[in-house]
């Protein structure tokens, strides 16, 4: 397991306060991150229903899946084996059973049907179906939306889940480095997102490296207009502005950053692009400090760069830490306009203002911890537009 | 794109006759491989709520997604760029607004508020939530379950999309046999999960590897117990045995395959078992031809393995080909007991005969597709064993 039982305990232990002070009795628990949090539970299973259920008035969660699944339970998390219940594999993507009927039937034979269930409404491994299925099977139970009752408690890391993040930055910025270096006129897309992917997993001597829950990101030339192209086997060409995002991972804790690169020399525009990203990207650091609200940052980021003229719409940044595909962030607090959330420190960001014109793009991010006193990042690579000046780019 | 235009029309026709069939006037596809299925679209996009409209008596379907990704629609898809309409970003993650909301603003827009409306219930990328707001925005509007309609149509590929499996078969030949060869002890399990990413991203010469819907799944030791663990930074140790499931992918379409590694002398235990599975294996393949129903390859299987007393409690296969993550199989029909769909040339299945018992599991899997006559297999490399014979095992 990632961390002591002790450190679980303590989770569980906060989750349920939020639980009870939403009335909510037992909490279905069907985002892959959540289950690992509370419980130490990791395997790439989560593309059948499975989730861990935490009874407000028990001292132990229960973990539901699929029966192959059971032993991954029993090896990964601190739970009894008497709370993991595999579920029959008849009940997997059929059309007659689903899952969420032998959740109900397992919460009516332990005495809970008629209690207030929280449930992750907006999660990806919690479908309409599943709602409907367990609504159909628990009639005189009260349900809940409870999205983001346990990513709020995630919020804030333990100093065992930052080492784990430092952990990620280490391999991010050898992926980075070793993406930076292969990228030049004739070499193809996927050559690269291979070196990349390969430093990520293998990591470093000390530590290897977990599966980022987002591939890299590379859109190239006039793709970098979009940020979330991956990558083809088309060759670089000379002028062209490659884009990279991408995670380092350890034990499912990430650390992403943003980098872009330019095959030659740059258009006089994207140079003015990245001086002003990145202007706007060191004073949005300077500023962060407890106590600031995610919003005050989104106007340090507006204020720095208006005299540019250019506006960037979508959200600067996002909490973020421990996660599953498809997304790294967490989904509670957004670095934008009207998000009050205050920092506090170990509250864990990427900050990420990338630009996406009509025909090119240009982004710099980083991931950072608050600190006592500001901020620091995880990653420690300048911040800059790279230029790779390439015989062929000549 | 992938295909030529008139290879997506004839998709979407297909999907039109279904949708006529159900009584389905507008279907909302949120499942990612169904939108890029009928319209080209591809982009690591769908951690944000995205869907292709479909109306019954337009020719055109609608593209919606997050304004940042709408100029990665122009990019990849074939549609008319006046259909792909952007939602600001405030509705991304928020508390406050929904995109479900925008979704059902539009359709009002576009006087399609009272027809019959198909959504896929059962798809992590139409939550619980999307449902409730759709009911909520379009309130005389008819909902209908359209799980699986467009997965359907999907089942029988054409040549082309056969012709990518067999390039994703080749990346997953070399990834597999660069697997099986720097699996040792004393090697690290991330540093050979590193070597089987690069394999599967960079490919071969003639053409790249895109990024598979699942990672390698290398369970070790006891971990062979369960199919769904990832690697860890552990060293191998003598003895241990290495179960290796990973998928080569050419764009988004899979070649699955599963063998396994003994590091040094196996068990008589576990040499009894890959033997029954390999020749359980080996009569399904032979006996699969078109006519043949899904639960008569697993009669099959059960028969040839009976007198060894093992019994797989799991299903034996699934349809598979597009896809992303989390998973590569097409959830509709699978190769178990009940499912009595016909196999027609060129379906294509994953077989994966995999036995986890309490505290050893073996694996060997085939990809194939029904030919006219019987099937083929995609990938080809000896089904049996593997057994390393490294100095430090012996």
């Amino acid at each position: 397991m990632s961390f002591t039982i002790a450190e679980y305990k303590a989770r569980i232990q906060k989750t349920k306060e939020r639980m009870a002070a939403e009335g909510i009795e037992i909490l279905l628990i069907t985002d892959p991150a959540n289950m690992n949090y509370l419980s130490g539970y990791d395997g790439w299973s989560f593309y059948v229903h499975q989730m861990l259920v935490v009874i407000i008035d028990e001292e132990q969660p229960l973990w539901i899946g699929r029966g192959q699944d059971a032993n991954g339970a029993k090896v990964t998390t601190w739970i009894y084996h008497e709370n993991i219940i595999p579920y029959p594999d008849d009940y997997v993507q059929s059309d007659t059973k689903h899952p969420m009927d032998f959740v109900a039937d397992i919460l009516k034979q332990i005495g809970q049907e008629k209690r207030t269930i929280g449930v992750e409404m907006e999660n990806y491994y919690f479908t309409a179906k599943c709602y409907e299925q367990l609504k159909k099977g628990l009639p005189n139970a009260t349900f809940k939306d409870a999205t983001l009752l346990v990513n709020w408690v995630r919020i804030i890391k333990t100093d065992s889940e930052i080492e784990y993040m430092k952990r990620a930055a280490k391999i991010v910025e050898k992926a980075m480095k070793i993406g930076i270096e292969s990228i030049d006129a004739g070499v193809r897309e996927c050559d690269v997102a291979a070196s990349i992917f390969h430093a990520q997993i293998t990591g470093t001597e000390e530590f290897g490296g977990d599966y980022p829950a987002i591939v890299p990101l590379l859109p190239s030339g006039e793709k970098t207009s979009t940020p979330h192209l991956t990558w083809t086997d088309e060759r670089y060409k000379p002028g062209d502005t490659v884009i990279l995002e991408l995670a380092g991972c350890y034990r499912r804790y990430h650390s992403p950053l943003a980098r872009t690169v330019n095959i030659g020399k740059p258009h006089e525009k994207m140079k003015t692009l990245s001086d002003v990203v990145v202007e706007g990207l060191n004073a949005c650091l300077d500023a962060i400090k407890p106590g600031i609200t995610a919003e005050k940052i989104e106007e340090v980021w507006r204020k720095t760069i208006e005299k540019s003229g250019i506006v960037k719409e979508s959200r600067l940044g996002y909490s973020m830490g421990l996660n599953y595909p498809p997304d790294w962030g967490e989904h509670t607090a957004s670095i934008r306009k009207g998000d009050q959330t205050i920092l506090e420190p170990n509250m864990t960001f990427h900050l990420i203002p990338g630009i996406w014109l009509d025909d090119y793009g240009f982004e710099a991010s980083e991931s950072f911890r608050v600190t006592e006193t500001g901020c620091e990042t995880f990653a420690s690579i300048p911040r800059e537009l790279y230029i790779k000046e390439s015989i062929l780019a000549k």
